[in-house]
C-alpha cells in the first residue's frame, strides 16, 4: 500500500524552505547551515502499550505519537525542526477503519501537531503487517543558543520547579496534552536553568533521575507539590489519594527544572511562560529524596510511578 | 526493563567526538558545524515481513535493520553519521531468547556494521509489548560536497548502471548484504552521476521508480543484466529463470545509477569501487521501460517486484 498512502501524503505535507528534497527519494535533505547543535530522540508507541487503539480516535493516536516527541524536544529546551515517522499498520485495519484511511487518520491528527511547532515531517517509512498498529517517530531539533537543558545540572541548593499540576493524566491529558516546547525554550531564554526534564513516569520516578543524574539528592515540600484537578476526580474511584497520584501517575508531559534560588524566585514571581511555575523544593547534599509534610517531617519518599513493562 | 537495558547499552557504545550528550538524557546532542546538508531516512522492519524471526539469528536481524537504513544513505551518496534505534520486543522474547537478551543480541550484530561505517548510535527507545519483533532506525547523514544523488536527474542519453550482480537476496544476501555507502560516495567523488538509488524492490520496479521521478524512460540491453549466482541457485527450483530473478527479486541492495556515456565509459573501463560496475542500458525520451533481447528484438520490460504488501 505504500505507494497509494506516499502519494496522499505527499500532497498533504507543507512545504519548508529548510527542505531541499522531501517524501519520494531515498532520503529526505534538509539544509543545516546553523551553528547550532543537532538535537535528536525518538519515541516509539504501541497500541495496548501507549495507548489503547479501541479508546482513542486515530487523529489522538497520531497527535500522540508527535507529541511525545515534542515533548522529549521540550525536554532539553531546543527547537523542532524536523521529524520522519514510521508507521506499522494493522494489515486489516484499526479504530474501525482499513488501513490505508487508518495511516490517513494518524496523520490528520499528527500534521496540525507540526504545523503548531513549525516541524517539517521529512519521511518516514509505512508497512502493513499482521500486529497491531504501531508508530515510532525520530525528531530533530536545535538545541538553545544557551546549550542543552540537560538532566545532569543540578546543583545542592537549586531550588526545584515544576511547570503546570500533575497527576490523572489517563483521564483524557495523555491524548490532547500541549508539549511543552515554547514554555522550555522562553525559560531557557529568561532564566539560568540548572537542569530539566519532561515528566513522564510520574513525578516521583522522574525527579529521581534527575536526582541521580546531577549527583544529589533532594527534599521535596509534599503540600507545594500542585495536583491537577484530574488527580482529584481520580481518587474518587481509585486506593490512592490526589497526592499520590499527583506523586506517580505516568504522562504528565510537564517540566521539572533545577535552578538557583534567586532565579527560582524570579520564576516564581514572573510566572512567564503562561504556565504556572511552583517551586516544589530544593536539591540537597547526598543521593536521598526526601519528603517533608506540612507538618515539618520529614521521610523518605517513595519511588512510584507507572512504567510501560 | 528499559532501565537495565540502557545500562548494559551504554556501556557498549562507542565514544564519538561529535556526540556532545549520548544515551540517558531525554535526547542526545550532536555537534553540526558542518555546511553540508542533512541526510534525513528511516526504515522499520517487522517479523513476518521484513525477516522471519525463527529463520534467522537476533544478530542477523539487528545487523540489517541497520544495512538497511545505510542503504538509504548509500542510495543518496550520503556519509553516515548517526541513528537513533527503536526496538520493541515481544514480551516473552524470540529466537529462542527472554526479551532482554533478544534485544543485547540485535544490538551485537547492529554495532559492529555501525562501527564499520564510523555511524554513531545516539540514542532510542526500547519496549516491550504482545506483539511480534519490531526494529525501526532513523539515520542522518552529511550530503555529499557535490549534492546528494537523487533519483530525479536522469537525462535522455544517459547510461543506466548497476553495481555487483542481482536476483536471489533471499537465500542468504538479504541478511548479510554490505550497503554499498563507500561506493556510492567514491563513485559520486570520482564521476559525474546524474542519477541514483539503491535496488530494494527488485531492479525492474526501481528502475521504473527512477525513470519516473527524472521524467524519462529506459531502454535495458536484457542480456547485459548481471545475474547473480544465488538468482541461478533460486531458479533451479523455481518457475522463474535466473535473468527474471535477477530483474524481479528484491532486496538486492546495490545502486542503480545514471550517468552521462562519456563517464559511464570511464566507470565500467576503471572498474574504481572494487565492485562490478555494469551498463544495463540506457536513458531514451518517453516514459517507456523498453528491453532489448540479444537478437535484437525491443519489447515493454514487466514491471514486477517483491513489494511488502
Amino acid at each position: 500500500m505504500e505507494r497509494e498512502f506516499v502519494d496522499w501524503l505527499r500532497d498533504r505535507l507543507p512545504r519548508s524552505p529548510r527542505l531541499k528534497l522531501g517524501i519520494g527519494d531515498d532520503a529526505a535533505v534538509l539544509a543545516w547551515a546553523a551553528e547550532l547543535d543537532l538535537v535528536v530522540s525518538s519515541d516509539l508507541i504501541a497500541d495496548g502499550v501507549h495507548f489503547v487503539s479501541a479508546e482513542a480516535t486515530p487523529q489522538q493516536i497520531g497527535r500522540k505519537a508527535l507529541a511525545v516527541n515534542l515533548s522529549d524536544l521540550a525536554a532539553m529546551a531546543a527547537t523542532p525542526i524536523a521529524a520522519v515517522v514510521s508507521l506499522l499498520a494493522p494489515r486489516n485495519g484499526a479504530c474501525g477503519l482499513e488501513s490505508i484511511a487508518l495511516c490517513q487518520k494518524l496523520y490528520e491528527g499528527l500534521l496540525p501537531l507540526a504545523d503548531e511547532f513549525d516541524l517539517t515531517i521529512v519521511g518516514g517509512d509505512t508497512n502493513v503487517w499482521s500486529g497491531a498498529l504501531v508508530i515510532d517517530i525520530a525528531i530533530f531539533g536545535e538545541a538553545h543558543p544557551r546549550g542543552p537543558l540537560t538532566r545532569s545540572g543540578a546543583q545542592v541548593g537549586d531550588a526545584l520547579l515544576v511547570t503546570g499540576s500533575l497527576g490523572g493524566s489517563i483521564l483524557g491529558k495523555h491524548l490532547d496534552f500541549s508539549p511543552r516546547v515554547q514554555e522550555a525554550i522562553s525559560l531557557r531564554d529568561a532564566y539560568q536553568l540548572h537542569a530539566g526534564m519532561d515528566i513522564t513516569d510520574g513525578l516521583s520516578i522522574d525527579l529521581a533521575r534527575l536526582t541521580r543524574a546531577s549527583g544529589v539528592g533532594a527534599l521535596i515540600d509534599l503540600n507545594a507539590v500542585p495536583i491537577a484537578e484530574a488527580a482529584s476526580t481520580r481518587a474518587a474511584t481509585s486506593t490512592q489519594s490526589p497526592f499520590e497520584h499527583a506523586m506517580s501517575d505516568g504522562e504528565d508531559f510537564e517540566l521539572l527544572l533545577a535552578a538557583p534560588p534567586v532565579e527560582a524566585q524570579r520564576m516564581v514571581r514572573d510566572q512567564p511562560s503562561g504556565l504556572t511555575v511552583t517551586k516544589i523544593g530544593e536539591c540537597i547534599a547526598g543521593s536521598r529524596v526526601l519528603g517533608r509534610t506540612a507538618s515539618g517531617s520529614i521521610q523518605p519518599l517513595a519511588t512510584s510511578g507507572y512504567l510501560h513493562h
